[in-house]
């Protein structure tokens, strides 16, 4: 079957299973992906180019018991079928991509570079949750079950990410946000204290060359299933200058709970004797250090709680100014958001804008984590009422660029989906892949597979025959040793701090 | 530290670890471990011989958290310091083992061999469940994960059983037992009316040197978790002989839903067109003539609902003399059950007794199990009033020695365990290892794995750190295909039934 590429709808016709089509029109290299040649066309061109998004499918229907193997073959069938014009090369592009003028004409129809690069940082967020240890029976829950430098990614099946985990990050669960924590029934644990909450890595030369620059990626996990740690919420904020953070203006304030997690550290830890703060900002700088006569990006990404910390500690990089060259030339900050509630006030939003922090965030519309905290005082309300309201420790404001997603435009998702499927990140990371913009059918674009919706959710409908739930360790981790008894195998040392963490510190004015 | 060989108890030092404590004294070779030399002692004393089994230990406790791990070293320095004698082979003894003289002698105390022959069973009936897909998003739900001649054994860990599995089972899913079977959501299943039931295995060469005899073993499957299927039992005893079973008495009765797992079959079903009863006595007369040469044994296991599968097929093959061989030789048949529900009448306990069919029915006292069917009228009540009750339908009967384990005396398990719990054969096999006989401490005697009773239930005290129903596949056994998709990979052709299946059921005068 041909593809269509027109703006013509053709008739929907399940039973030739044209649910699926594989677009490749504008594809970018996906982690797992080959790169392919691409013809070389200049930024201008990619930010007005016409869209010619094929039209194929859909429309959500029960009625007929598709499967997700078909898919495979329709996809395969498509790629030897079709030869559309390539994407031009992220290195003309990146800067556009990476939100320089705001992603003014990317979104509405969906750019395909776009869209997979978001989809690459998503999985760079969503690998926070696929590595982290949240079984209580663990000896070593709320750590990272893989090792930094030997096996994160390649565990995690992303051998070809085209990055190094560069550090481990680490936060104290001495703060009230109980739900958010994990912690472990062993008497002997990795830490009492500290739980691992995300990574810091950079893009290798050969990955380096195909994005046009190197490529520093912040990546914060968020919470793992349940939505508990909303209600842990104070709903107060706190002047961020309140914790250390330089911003000139008292009435930039965030809130209370993101900014303890944030800066909150525990002394006699070896893990969280730093604050996530304190981790961040000296490995971004030793990063941009390594890498002196090179163009640098810095792109930080999470979902959910990892959102707020993700826009957080990019206001941080930026307001602390460590990502100013000697020069002058500031390295570019992005940070691509999922699902994340609302961080601080409107003197917040106004305060990154001036630093020129980029933040597009990506939302499904039925989640109700973009709508907390604030559920009454937010940037919605009439501008007259909320400049009254501003002063009030409620009046939150989201930042950035929206991407709002709706999982009633998937034919593959059930429409009942609870509050956790809605917020969940690889549910984001699908609709993604189906968006083409406002109105336009749900086509998925790159192949990825719609299976990984169910690794830790019950959405897909239930005649795809997936299992929801699925991913999962095989025995929970148990292992069978040579005297057949059952047990949890030890695991590497976890690193700690690097040496040079005081130093780096007193360098940038954060020693004790 | 030494190990106590009198009947007196020392007193508990919880610090010094002597909760476990291997007793090799009369061990007999368990699967997976090798058999070591034997001295040759003959039946008579294996009958007779005194009972000197260690006392160390043990008092339930939860003030000292005692870890698994110390466990295994503290096995591995007892194996190392102590010289007991050793069990008689059991060349000389399996007769007695298998029920002889009914016991008598060998269960208080416990005797050793008869324990570690009573653990080998038990695995091999819970090789049922482990092998068992009971995911309704599997396309093979309700089949064995694993192929009869490859990797039965193999995969389930038990490689060195020295049994190769000679047929898989089936039972018709169409019968009156909706809590028994499990069925696929897929459109396309493997079979719609057919459940994997359990295996026939027969003893390899070297193994039967050790055993002393050729021994066919027929394992059936329980219900997998939940104990509905007990409200679906009719409670109604049907004359065994409306089934075809030639049984000379028509009030010889079975519980009638027992009597249709065992009997019913589909006609065009590949799976089931044969019932469990034709494909049982056809596989056992195959076997017997297989080896017309050798000394054979048939034994029986099975749990829950498996248990009363078990007790019918026995008393099947030894109503139908198909163990009878050509110079009126009787090939001994003896059934180890599991936590069984009464199956049969009180003239059903007779018949079973009268045709010689051996029955040791291992029990947990907080099993509601085996007072089912029959909580009313059973084999308790006075036998005048037994007699009284006889015709009536709901008058039912255990049949064979009870061996009672109390899951109150394993210091390991929680006391506050739920019903499921008190009924999970795992556990069944762990106070059978610390059993030594009524009133003696419990004490492990193989060493075998505390952690195995957590693999599908919530039953060891906390602070062992054994995850709750840690046995799972990974990822739901979904896997990455080179493409990157995830799906769940074809499986082998299951055997369907033998050739000479219609020749046999003439032979056996059951052809159609």
């Amino acid at each position: 079957m041909a593809i269509s590429s027109s703006n013509t709808a053709l008739p929907f016709k399940p039973h030739q299973q044209q649910l699926f089509r594989s677009n490749n029109q504008f594809s970018a290299p996906l982690i797992g992906q080959k790169t392919k040649p691409i013809t070389s066309l200049d930024r201008q061109k990619l930010a007005t180019r016409s869209h010619t998004i094929p039209r194929v499918l859909s429309k959500p229907t029960d009625s007929v018991p598709f499967s997700l193997a078909d898919f495979q073959t329709e996809a395969k069938d498509n790629e030897q079928k079709t030869h559309e014009p390539k994407s031009p090369p992220l290195t003309d592009t990146w800067r556009e991509i990476h939100g320089e003028s705001d992603w003014v004409g990317l979104l509405d129809p969906m750019d395909a570079l776009l869209r997979s690069e978001l989809l690459r940082y998503g999985e760079m967020a969503q690998a926070c949750y696929d590595a982290f240890d949240f079984d209580p029976f663990s000896k070593y829950c709320g750590s990272c079950k893989y090792t930094r430098r030997q096996d994160f990614f390649t565990r995690l099946g992303m051998a070809d990410s085209g990055y190094d985990v560069s550090r481990y990050l680490y936060a104290t669960s001495n703060i009230n946000l109980p739900n958010f924590f994990k912690k472990s029934r062993w008497p002997k644990v990795w830490s009492t204290n500290a739980n691992w909450i995300g990574y810091v890595a950079v893009s290798n030369d050969e990955r380096s060359k195909v994005l046009g620059r190197r490529d520093i990626v912040i990546a914060w996990r968020g919470t793992v299933t349940r939505l508990e740690w909303i209600a842990d919420l104070m709903d107060y904020l706190r002047p961020i200058s309140s914790d250390k953070i330089p911003c000139p203006d008292p009435t930039v304030k965030v809130e209370s709970g993101f900014l303890d997690l944030y800066t909150d550290k525990k002394e006699n830890c070896n893990f969280c004797k730093y604050s996530a703060r304190e981790q961040i900002l000296t490995e971004v700088s030793r990063l941009i250090e390594m890498y002196p006569n090179e163009e640098l990006s810095i792109t930080i990404t999470g979902h959910s709680l990892g959102s707020a910390l993700a826009l957080l500690s990019g206001y941080d990089i930026v307001e602390t100014g460590i990502n100013v060259l000697g020069d002058s030339r500031a390295i570019p900050v992005c940070v691509f958001s999922f699902s994340g509630p609302r961080v601080g006030n409107v003197r917040f939003k106004e305060r990154v804008e001036r630093l020129g922090l980029k933040v597009l965030r990506v939302v499904n519309v039925h989640d109700i984590v973009p709508r907390s905290p604030g559920f009454i005082f937010n940037e919605s309300m009439p501008q007259m009422l909320m400049k009254a309201a501003e002063g009030l420790p409620w009046s939150y404001s989201h930042v950035g660029v929206e991407l709002a997603l709706d999982h009633k435009n998937s034919p593959f998702l059930k429409s009942d989906g609870d509050l956790v499927c809605a917020h969940n990140l690889e549910a984001h990371l699908h609709l993604l892949d189906g968006y083409h913009g406002k109105g336009h059918r749900f086509v998925l674009a790159s192949g990825r597979d719609p299976a990984l919706v169910n690794k830790g959710c019950d959405f897909l409908k239930d005649h795809y025959m997936v299992p929801p739930h699925w991913r999962q360790d095989e025995n929970k981790g148990m292992v069978r040793s040579a005297d057949g008894r059952w047990t949890q195998p030890d695991r590497p040392k976890l690193d700690e701090h690097p040496n040079c963490m005081l130093r780096r510190l007193r360098q940038l004015g954060l020693g004790q």
